[in-house]
């Protein structure tokens, strides 16, 4: 009988993190293509676009100007899928199939940069500075609203990710209750704080670090690496090497190094297919709730769609929204095509 | 203080099924949209591709020649993401963050009929039958093989979930593990189970046919309803009014009953848009591990993307990866809206 082989077998890796398993088959990704190809969003655009709801001087669908801003600018999200107001409301305490609570909470926009085509990659350094405090900003001033428990920061980038809007922006959606996906992981981290005192995250850093099979990217505070259980293609983590749970912990020498491995990373992103690389990404870190955690760990996750070029993504489709997630090629794989790539956008070359 | 109104105020719903909770955002459906459109698939297909693989008569990627079928057809996956071979393996007994393991199992497609160009909806009842028939021996003779103890049968539908070919068809991926999603919904039903000696999907069933709130099509032996805690804009579920674990208990009069609600609910997911609707169903049902399931009922889901027409979906993407499935319309106005649509397919009124 065949030994197994992590690298060529179809297998099985566990998420301890969210305790939910990812299927791996490495020898599919030969497979040929004959399916939907996605549109490549243009190389070409302007600093300005006129009609752009999120330039600075424009008009917003809501009739608000937007300020002539230099540096990240935030506003109320015109759309927003929470809303402030407070609803009175009975739980009913008996056990029903209709479970409904209402929910509380303030989403915003944050401009990465008044320039409509700039995009993380090709900002430097300290513009991507100036992003992270205004997300500590946000955190803190978000965070101190009495009935707001979570702050998530996010970013949709390409309009394969349902972003609805090339010029560079992120968004935050603050609530009262804790999402499921950040319940599950603070779940699985209380388990393994209780069990060993210490952090998952950290913990599993330092395997890595000994490995050096899945790092992307390192500097002296951060690292980028792809998770061994990672599902998507070229699903990346960036954890810190330095236990803390959230983003307002950052000395500044690790502010000025999360913005350099963030620019790293999606300059390595970018260069892969020569493209503007689509994905959505978030912080996952401490709750506002006002208890101590010291099981949090501060992590950032980048989940992108393409799996073979610029047009080519991978659908978590039938199998995995019924059975569980699935990848062709591996995590190790992945992260050395990732490594490998300059650290020099390919656009400052042509 | 504004009293909670289901219809109109932001809320979290309970899904029991996986014990995760959705936001929901009734008031968000008017958001303008500008992102994204999708491209619609042709209505006008024709009955035999020289060029399609799952025509009969056509050779497939591996060389072999599809027969001359006339019913449902079905063949080992080419490119298939399991496979069949015994892989020795020692498991690690220790804690560690790198748990894997091989994974065993058979994938097969299903075509669904000889033409090219008939879809679900549009194929005769009896046609319908014979595809469940064929579910029915595929989960009898792969859920023999020793090693495999679970059965997924799925489709992919439309190029928008990542279907490569417009020749109706399905999957069946069966392998030893049972995948992440069935272990949860396995694990809340056991709990029930254990607690009320009932079945979870049965009572919550009861419950929905006295509200008939989301109701799409019921007939002598199964509904279909767009689950309280749906994700998907126009998701369903199909439940059995009896009790049983697995597609091979159904009776002759619930075999046909099924395939009448199949036709009903795939068209008016057509007719909705006017549009051959994409989504990847799945059905899911007790394992094939040789255990007694009583826990378990019989039951197939609809994730259909399709938010606002044919060309606009809703995309699960940054807050939705990182917090927690979202949704503007609720499921009782989605439920509404595909009970109002015709059970006559909007094609054959042409
Ligand atoms: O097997 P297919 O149709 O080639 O591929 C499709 O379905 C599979 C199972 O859901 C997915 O893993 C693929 O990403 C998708 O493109
Ligand atoms: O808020 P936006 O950018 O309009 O919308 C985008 O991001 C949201 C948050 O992930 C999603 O709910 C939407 O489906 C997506 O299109």
């Amino acid at each position: 009988m065949k030994n197994f082989d992590i690298n060529e077998d179809p297998h099985r890796r566990y998420n301890p993190l969210i305790n939910e398993w990812v299927l791996v088959s490495p020898h599919r990704s030969k497979r040929p293509w004959q399916g939907q190809n996605e549109t490549v969003t243009s190389d070409r655009l302007p600093e300005y676009d006129p009609t752009c709801y999120l330039c600075p001087g424009n008009v917003r669908a809501n009739g608000e100007v937007n300020p002539a801003y230099e540096n990240a600018f935030v506003f109320e999200n015109d759309f927003a899928a929470l809303k402030q107001e407070e609803i009175a409301f009975e739980e009913n305490k008996n056990e029903s199939f209709f479970k409904a609570q209402p929910e509380r909470g303030i989403s915003r926009v944050v401009c990465f940069s008044p320039k409509h085509n700039l995009t993380l990659p090709e900002m430097p350094v300290v513009a991507i500075e100036n992003i992270i405090q205004t997300w500590q900003k946000e955190y803190t001033d978000l965070g101190h609203v009495d009935y707001i428990n979570h702050v998530q920061i996010f970013e949709n980038k390409g309009s394969v990710m349902g972003c609805s809007n090339p010029h560079p922006h992120g968004q935050i959606w603050a609530q009262s209750s804790l999402p499921t996906e950040v319940e599950k992981t603070q779940n699985n981290l209380k388990d393994y704080y209780d069990k060993h005192q210490s952090n998952l995250l950290q913990d599993y850093l330092k395997e890595e670090l000994k490995l050096n099979e899945r790092i992307v990217s390192e500097n002296d505070h951060f690292v980028a690496l792809v998770p061994f259980w990672a599902i998507w293609p070229y699903e990346t983590m960036i954890i810190s090497k330095r236990h803390f749970g959230k983003i307002t912990d950052f000395t500044v020498a690790e502010t000025t190094a999360f913005a350099t491995i963030l620019k790293q990373l999606t300059t390595k992103y970018d260069n892969l297919f020569e493209t503007s690389f689509p994905y959505s990404s978030g912080i996952h870190q401490s709750p506002t709730d006002g208890e101590s955690h010291p099981e949090w760990q501060f992590h950032m996750h980048f989940y992108p769609p393409l799996l073979r070029s610029a047009t080519v993504k991978k659908f978590m489709v039938g199998y995995e929204m019924m059975g569980e997630s699935q990848r062709d090629i591996t995590p190790e794989k992945s992260a050395t095509v990732l490594k490998e790539q300059s650290d020099v956008h390919y656009k400052s070359k042509i």
